[in-house]
């Protein structure tokens, strides 16, 4: 069965790209680890080492590049000279094989860099359980050495060789004057807190300050790609890096300027969505903490009937609000107020009187928004979710057979 | 857009009804609730008070049906004449007028058959925060109460009174010399442990212990409707009755024979599932705990992920081992062994080699079984699911709408 796919949304290009970002090169190559023939190898070399930090999937089977990744960065002190990344095999549950073939990655970067080999990190996504070709992946790293550039283009094409089910390149990034902040991912499915199928690379030439820089990147994760919910599934190859060239001073602001291209990154992991037709925001307030707003928050974003019914313009409150009853330790749920894209639905255990026609139409945009508000506390919590349509069955459903 | 619905299974009748149970009447009548016209009040009555027990949703926004059920059992100590079942509205989310209108749903029962209103209990299924409309709702109870029988045939019509999207009956029952255990049940979507929108009632004319009863109905919901899990979603009505008519005294085993009933009925949901087109029964051992075993069969169960590639008879183990991946506090998921229709598929962190042509072909099965064994205790859990295929999303988005 085939079913028609939702129109691709065309987003408007970047201001900029990691190869806007002082320093910075760039290459996206061919080298057929893919069938499809797409790119897939991925490099970015900065002239000086920079300075990185990353956060990678908690998940028990971790793939080879992520434990590797994990232990250079911590041997290098968070000094990075360039990543590498190849796309179509995750090098996931692939033994030691698989953890020979991600450290051979690095070191053929590291060679002909003339840099330690822990300044270099590699990210794989695709495919699990099967090893890398590796003369394939050899030859592609070096045909993207050979290319790397700092032009705008090459900074394209490492985008365009990270992407796997992606329907749309995920670009983000400002400009402050001679300051560029710039961010690239690749994830449309296994998406959900904490992290996903996801590779995200946010670039700065700001010099970012040692202390406190993974605090700050945790914080900037918490709002943007661990506030995405997809389907309840997380990866074992899930990376977020953030590199800076250190070339200007950072102003005081630096982590809201990053953390907004995270989050418009984030944003569209949860629009693309494999086949969603909108990014649902669901904003919990009046919580009894923070965390007891998340878990009405994920409660909410993991029913396949409140997805379902966001896929077909339904403004059907019983399931959003039935679901907030399931949720253990709530005060006083019977005072919880439902609103949809503002308009109130539900208060105080029955249905406010709505328009259902307007409302519904009012679900047809690219931003949906659905309001909790409890009555017992501070707390709160946003995750943004995609819908679930028949596209989302139909491109899981017939993945690797 | 419109998807072929899978095929609808055809199951051979019970061989016994609710109605074989000796002292049991019982009615299904079309009230005119539902736009279809199709049947939608339902009785149940005894000729001489029942023991009963009921376990019943934990949600916070339990509908009045339930609010009303628990008390009534509660005051009546456990003694049933009659249960009278609506449905196409689960008089949930509506207020003040939802109590009273299920209060007088058992007065209008219990007054007919002259008997305490504590000792009539009401069920409710159907949409949610719409009022009951009770000129019909009263009509349909008269006419009931006039019509019931202990004939086979009433058993079920009472049967078709209470469903709702179901495609099609779900009894089970079993004959042992002159006792019988009989159960009925409703029961498509919205369901995850514990409970589902899924109203069961099991009768039996064995004396069952009035001492500890409600622990052994809690033992068999455990295994039965309790380890079905659809959809990531709960109701406001769920509702578990077991009922007595105490004529025959109840033999050593009695408790395995009405699991097995409720084991068969609750299979029948999985297996329904808004068009599911197996059930996977996912098995884990080995686990420190059968907390978390069922933590790891319940993170397994609602992946979107797994559930599209159970549709698509889709061997892909990465999808089950990432996803016991994310659980947390295991202690050696090194060491988990996978199997799929009892092929190895995943040992040790690496995939076993296997045909997975053949394997996609043993998914093909109305029982497909994921086996998934941790070494690091005696934990155990089961766990029936829904596949996830189109017509879930179909039958969801466009529900009221």
């Amino acid at each position: 069965m085939s079913i028609p796919a939702p129109p691709v949304p065309v987003f408007p290009p970047a201001p900029c790209t990691l190869t806007s970002v002082q320093g910075l090169e760039a290459a996206g190559v061919r080298a057929g680890i893919k069938a499809s023939g797409n790119p897939d190898v991925a490099l970015l070399v900065a002239a000086e080492p920079m300075r990185g930090v990353g956060l990678f999937t908690q998940n028990h089977f971790a793939a080879a590049p992520v434990r590797l990744s994990r232990r250079h960065l911590s041997a290098s002190g968070g000094l990075v000279r360039a990543v590498v990344v190849n796309s179509g095999n995750a090098n996931a549950c692939t033994g030691a094989q698989g953890d020979a073939d991600a450290l051979e990655m690095c070191a053929r970067v590291a060679s002909a860099l003339g840099c330690p080999v822990e300044q270099v990190l590699v990210c794989s996504t695709g495919v699990i359980g099967v090893k890398l070709p590796m003369e394939k992946v050899r030859a592609g790293i070096d045909q993207a050495l050979a290319e790397r550039s700092a032009d705008e283009a090459a900074g394209r094409r490492f985008l365009s060789a990270i992407m796997t089910t992606d329907a749309f390149p995920k670009e983000a990034g400002a400009r402050h004057g001679d300051a560029t902040v710039a961010g690239v991912c690749k994830g449309a499915g296994m998406i959900q807190p904490d992290m996903a199928t996801m590779l995200a690379f946010l670039a700065t030439d700001y010099a970012l300050p040692g202390a406190g820089l993974e605090e700050a990147v945790r914080r900037i994760a918490a709002t943007s790609f661990n506030a995405v919910h997809v389907d309840t599934h997380t990866s074992t190859n899930d990376t977020f890096l953030v590199l800076s060239t250190q070339r200007h001073p950072a102003p005081e602001g630096w982590e809201a300027r990053l953390e907004a291209v995270a989050r418009r990154l984030a944003w569209l992991i949860a629009r693309d969505g494999e086949g969603a037709t909108k990014v649902t925001t669901i904003r919990v307030t009046g919580a009894g903490s923070d965390a007891v707003a998340r878990a009405v928050a994920t409660h909410v974003a993991a029913s396949g009937l409140v997805r379902t019914a966001l896929f077909g313009n339904d403004p059907n409150w019983g399931r959003f609000v039935s679901q907030v009853g399931n949720v253990r330790g709530l005060a006083a749920p019977q005072r919880l107020v439902c609103r949809l894209q503002g308009l109130e639905v539900f208060r105080a255990g029955e249905p406010t009187p709505f328009d259902r026609a307007a409302a519904s139409q009012a679900m047809r945009a690219e931003d949906v928004s659905l309001e909790l508000q409890l009555d017992e506390g501070d707390g709160q919590a946003v995750l943004m979710t995609s819908d679930l349509g028949y596209r989302y069955v139909e491109v899981n459903a017939e993945y690797t057979t």
